[in-house]
């Protein structure tokens, strides 16, 4: 028997054990061969992956360690008594390899796939493997039967309505913030929207970062419930909700290899909207040159394999193909989308006019999935609950609801304009690059750090006038995204 | 500017940086997110993983921590100075993804692969999300790319003389250790035959770890030389001669995944081979339902793809397919194997007549190679070598020059004869399942353990007889390998 120590190394997603090389229970150099190794105790367990370690610094020969997130999931104290074993390698894989040959899987082996994600059984290298191998070919059954296993994994919720509406964003768009100003429209209304978001991974903001500078958006589960019951919506972080927890693991492989194909996004965004109990869902896919989707036929390719796959599911689907051709709002950032949202909501003459318009224009197709409206008149009625006043009342009941933010949102003090640099007219906006930009400046991660743009395709600019401000809360980020900015400010100009 | 750490940590191919969440000069958070860093000081530089740690233990605020291989990799002592920033990701994981999207790709994108691989440009999954792309399909074209590229990274060796030959078999068969009986026959007949070989990743024992029973197997380059000059031939360690060291970056993540294509396989064969400076190549495929090579067809498409590279690379190619039923010779396991090879050379009447016919014939295939030897007279001129003494004698000269063995190989005092369980004819021996039990009695680690093979397929044997008797240097390693043997002994009798 080992006993139990906590490494305070940050491991994400990989469970990671320490072994002493001069390990007097078990021979260190017998478990090395082996990536995975299988540490139990009071018939608890964990998955690791096995490091050899030298001296005493960090394990002593009696020791075990175990990093900080499988240290948690073992839940059992330091100096507990643990024994390992080589663990096998997850019986899955075979179906892995299967496909890597190319076959076709059965929706039997998606389940024993995922199931073995979500229990962390498999290795970065072996997540890699099963990305890039899906990514060779799927059958639009097999991505049927990967969104169904992915759904079927952690936290399932349903709600008493028979309508639980939501919305999705395909991405790549900066400033693309329309949910903060739909759900208040759509729960105004009184469909109910539940809606969970992510914080940014590679994007300067996502809903969650930016909601975040509002209101608090880490909320119990029994408290989201009755928040939904009586606001009819609300604007959350998605993170503890353990909705389809082998997509978070997935994700963890798929972001950094930046290997994204429609297959798996459609898969990824279904079984988290199937798992959050949504029974109509409308998908917002951007096109545009430097959007995610760069043009109509993979937009028309993604847009049927969400309608069939949703269907499947239960769903009742509205896919849209929307313009994604330049940042929407002003503001690529938290505090600066913040800013924007409440512009709209605030009915304030300043407000950016594209951004009130897509989400009038999302909101309404959400009301008219609710069966008591006439067909065609959700828009009619969006526009009516926003300027009426009633859109930013439901939003600050929610924000109420869910209580103060915890975090600074000040506009980051270090500030640069950057110039056109002749005049001309604004023919593109890169959308990769402005999103870089403010992620250099430290966006999400300041809240008050990002971009505001001055100038949008089609306006004329001087030599000289300013097409955006960069914010920055931290000198080393604010020379990094002005250095990047001067190199190609990501305007195009006619 | 932070201050360099050696963590006792070994993270094998994977190099990995530690800093502290509270680090006083760069905020840990920021980096995060991204996979990699670069340390860099005095013009030196390495590429790193970014773990983020908690507390002073491993690394104080203002160190920066590289793990074992890291540390040594990057050569300074402790306490120098260094400054880190986020890593770009490799460019040329954009033809990674090209070929995830089903690209053909050209020879200088596998040049720039293979480059940033050899270099540890890329991450265990990213080396997963390389293979796996690769196994969708490649062109002959592109193995040959690949092979060129591999073979182009590292050490090149050349020789003084027209005709270097070398062997390699594809593997899978234990106890299958004909070079150790052809490397003396061939060289005695005055062929150059510089054998370097590798140590067992998944086997019971390389050719390596088997020589390493009778002589010193690490051997320097220069002194290398002089040895193939005056005996023709070694068996040494090819692990620190940094023969296209990509391979083996590629193999720390091809073994675990288990993924092994016929292309990846020919290009790490022929890119060893070339750049160990052979001309003229045997390769031996045996083929059995147990072996790598199941079945003729497969073999038959090696054996052209292996002669299709091999050529376009200048070598001169020979590829048999041979009985791949069972097991070759009586041991499995490094010392074992080395009393079967010594009783061959020896002309013992105990001696192993399959492992005896088998090297005979590789030798004489081999010896066909020399342009003054008439065509066909190979084999007559091996045996006449081997029955003559000459090839025990060149044995025992390469064994005097490399110098003598440092490792202790008694055989594992720990024994258990593994019985029939009814009478009966042996009908088939599991390779797979023999190599696994041979190494959980640990074998390769502790050269006397394994297993010794008392019958062969077509013996008759009763209820109670010794199929094979199974030896362990440690008592948990006897207890694990005893247990799987008496589940399943690997033994088909009809």
């Amino acid at each position: 028997m080992l006993k139990l120590k906590r490494v305070p190394i940050d491991t994400q997603r990989e469970y990671v054990a320490f072994l002493s090389r001069d390990c007097a229970v078990y021979r260190a150099e017998g478990f090395k061969a082996l990536a995975k190794i299988e540490v139990m105790a009071d018939g608890k367990h964990v998955l690791a992956t096995l490091n050899v370690v030298e001296n005493g610094l960090i394990v002593g020969p009696d020791e075990l360690g175990l990093s900080l997130q499988a240290f948690a999931s073992m839940g059992l104290p330091e100096g507990a008594e643990v024994s390992i074993r080589q663990a096998s390698p997850p019986e899955s894989l075979e179906a892995v390899r299967a496909k890597i040959r190319g076959q076709t899987l059965e929706p039997q082996d998606y389940k024993a796939i995922i199931e073995d994600v979500a229990a962390h059984r498999y290795s970065q290298m072996e997540l890699a493997a099963f990305l890039v191998s899906l990514a060779g070919f799927m059958t639009t059954g097999e991505v049927l039967a990967l969104t169904r296993a992915m759904a079927g994994t952690g936290t399932r919720l349903s709600w008493p309505d028979p309508v639980v509406v939501d919305k999705h964003c395909v991405g790549g768009l900066p400033g693309n913030r329309t949910s903060m100003i739909v759900v208040p429209i759509v729960a105004a209304h009184g469909l109910p929207i539940p809606k969970s978001s992510s914080r940014a991974i590679t994007s300067p903001s996502g809903t969650a970062d930016t909601m975040e500078v509002l209101a608090n958006v880490d909320i119990p589960l029994p408290r989201l419930r009755e928040i939904v019951g009586a606001e009819r919506g609300c604007l959350v972080w998605g993170g503890h909700m353990n909705l389809a927890p082998a997509d978070d693991v997935l994700i963890s492989v798929e972001r950094p290899l930046n290997v994204d194909t429609p297959e798996q996004m459609v898969a990824s965004i279904l079984a988290k909207k199937a798992a959050a109990g949504s029974t109509h869902l409308l998908i917002d896919i951007p096109v545009g040159p430097t959007a995610k989707v760069r043009n109509q036929t993979e937009a028309i390719r993604l847009r049927k394999l969400f309608e069939f796959v949703g269907g499947a599911m239960g769903m009742q689907m509205v896919v849209i193909m929307s313009d994604g051709s330049q940042p929407i709002g002003h503001g690529i950032g938290p505090a600066l989308e913040a800013r924007d949202v409440m512009q709209v909501l605030r009915r304030d003459p300043a407000a950016p006019q594209d951004l009130r318009e897509k989400s009038l224009e999302l909101a309404g197709l959400l009301i008219d999935f609710d069966p008591k409206v006439k067909g065609g008149q959700g828009y009619a009625i969006a526009r009516e609950i926003l300027d009426s006043g009633r859109a930013l009342t439901a939003m600050e009941r929610i924000i109420a609801a869910q209580g103060p933010s915890h975090v600074p949102s000040a506009l980051g003090k270090f500030t640069e304009e950057i110039p056109a640099p002749r005049a001309g007219t604004v023919s593109s906006i890169d959308c990769y690059r402005i999103a870089r930009i403010a992620r250099l400046a430290g966006a999400p991660m300041d809240k008050g750090s990002g971009l505001d743009l001055f100038k949008r395709v089609g306006d004329r600019v001087e030599a000289g006038e300013t097409l955006y401000r960069i914010h920055a809360a931290n000198k080393a980020d604010f020379a990094f995204a002005t250095a990047l900015a001067r190199e190609n400010n990501g305007f195009g100009l006619d």
